[in-house]
């Protein structure tokens, strides 16, 4: 066996982001160990068993205790908390990283926390499913996704060059940018998609006239895809909307002004100005199936 | 060979849904004979060249001419024009169809042209891909799909059976229904997300901040589901939107209250409501994928 990249790495967090780099881990050989912590017993019986780690901790600062990489893998809610209480267990010339889908308040709620010497280089995996858990992991998860690197100026490009082996490892593309420019397009790619989703389903479920049975049984009819979206976990998005406000209500405002013009057009019939919309739209989903293509 | 459900069926229209459909009656052995209709030279050679039609007509009257079935297949703001052109060659017994998403509207536009001792038996396969033309179409597209019938009270109850037959044995499943309640069903479940899916892909190809490029590549993030239904047939969303008009709108003011009230909770930093929402949302996509399996 060849050096790996890492001697230990601490997985904080081992829900489906947790468990998938675990496994992906495993299968590119990235550490000599692999430990862990879950706030819940069961979580962390679950991981263990599983055996995508090979120890587990109810203390957070036991698993970094040692590590030269320590990921979390939390809400994007708790990393604040989280790396204050594991700040004193941080060994020199360790990277602290996380998975967290907005990145300028995960910075602001975990730089100050982190100790002199010890590398903090942010991440955002553009990787999921609906299903949440330590069983919902897998190693194929960030194969040929994009995961964004936003290491604040002045980090170590050595400590940066390591994490984009890591990832690359793990099967992600890389890409580094701004946290602050990461965060309106994450706004716009995925966090007011799912704003949206999570809207329709609810105005779906509440109708008076249609029963929520048929809103299931027709559901194929454009519905479905919304649905998949809106069933995503709970904790992790309402952690997203209240730590990237300003960018999603900057792009709601857009949306709702879009919305109102075609609203408009529909509401006095102008058939010209609707089509031009629908035509205008084609041309994005081409260069998405042409760069899934190259 | 049995006899077949019918002996000659006309196909006005040869995109998706017709071509599809000429497709599935050949698989099932539904027509002895099967004529088409398309207004551009260019659909009817390849539509022949392909042959799930055998015969077509450059005049849809010469199509319908001696038919017992004859299925609208065009975009729903001119089934009322082409119904009115057709009226005189349609045969005593035979039966009118269309495939229309709005039902109300088409019924308005063709009934008044549909002569005494004809049966007019509208229709809505609820089936589709972002692909259009006669080359887009297959024999399996209609498969487990449904397909709602709303005949007018008093419509013949053997014409009726006849065409829950035919798109059975296209593959569907048949629902009959009155067309009002359709198109509110067909307004939540169908019209509103793709008007949804329309307006954010317009949105996120207007920002400055952003580039096209970049929403194309990180579009995996929840965006890239929308740009598949945004990519629809422009001229049949067109005619959706302009002949729904009121199920849509109503469809949009809920849509747009519940919106309001997320927006706001997002502004006020309100974490047990947005955590509520989203939670409430997930066990509408849990029936969905109960439904899938039984």
């Amino acid at each position: 066996m060849t050096k790996p990249l890492f001697e230990k790495v601490a997985l904080i967090g081992l829900g489906l982001i947790g468990s998938s780099l675990g496994h992906a881990m495993k299968r590119a050989g990235l550490a000599r160990h692999i430990s862990g912590h879950a706030r819940s017993k069961e979580t962390r019986q679950q991981a263990l068993a599983i055996g995508f780690i090979d120890t587990v901790h109810e203390d957070p600062r036991q698993a970094v205790a040692g590590a030269d990489l320590i990921i979390l893998c939390v809400p994007v809610g708790i990393c604040g908390a989280l790396s204050e209480t594991i700040a004193g267990d941080l060994q020199k010339g360790a990277i602290v990283s996380d998975v967290g889908s907005v990145k300028s308040a995960v910075i602001k709620a975990c730089a100050p926390h982190i100790p002199p010497g010890v590398h903090f280089i942010p991440a955002h995996p553009m990787a999921g499913t609906e299903f949440s858990g330590p069983q919902a992991g897998f190693a194929e998860l960030f194969n040929q996704k994009w995961c964004m690197l936003t290491p604040p100026e002045d980090t170590d490009e050595t400590a940066i060059a390591k994490m984009v082996e890591f990832w690359t490892k793990c099967g992600a593309k890389v890409e580094t940018m701004s946290a602050q420019h990461h965060d309106l397009v994450a706004a716009i790619v995925s966090h007011l998609p799912h704003l949206i989703a999570f809207n329709i389903v609810g105005t779906a479920d509440d109708l008076e006239d249609i029963t929520e049975r048929e809103v299931i049984k027709y559901a194929a009819g454009g519905f479905r895809d919304f649905t998949r979206i809106a069933a995503s976990d709970p904790t992790m998005w309402r952690d997203v909307f209240l730590n990237n406000r300003e960018a999603v209500l900057t792009m709601l405002e857009h949306f709702n002004k879009d919305l109102a013009q075609l609203t408009t057009a529909i509401r006095d019939g102008d058939g010209d100005e609707l089509f031009a919309h629908f035509t205008r739209t084609r041309h994005i989903r081409k260069g998405i199936l042409d760069e899934e293509k190259s």
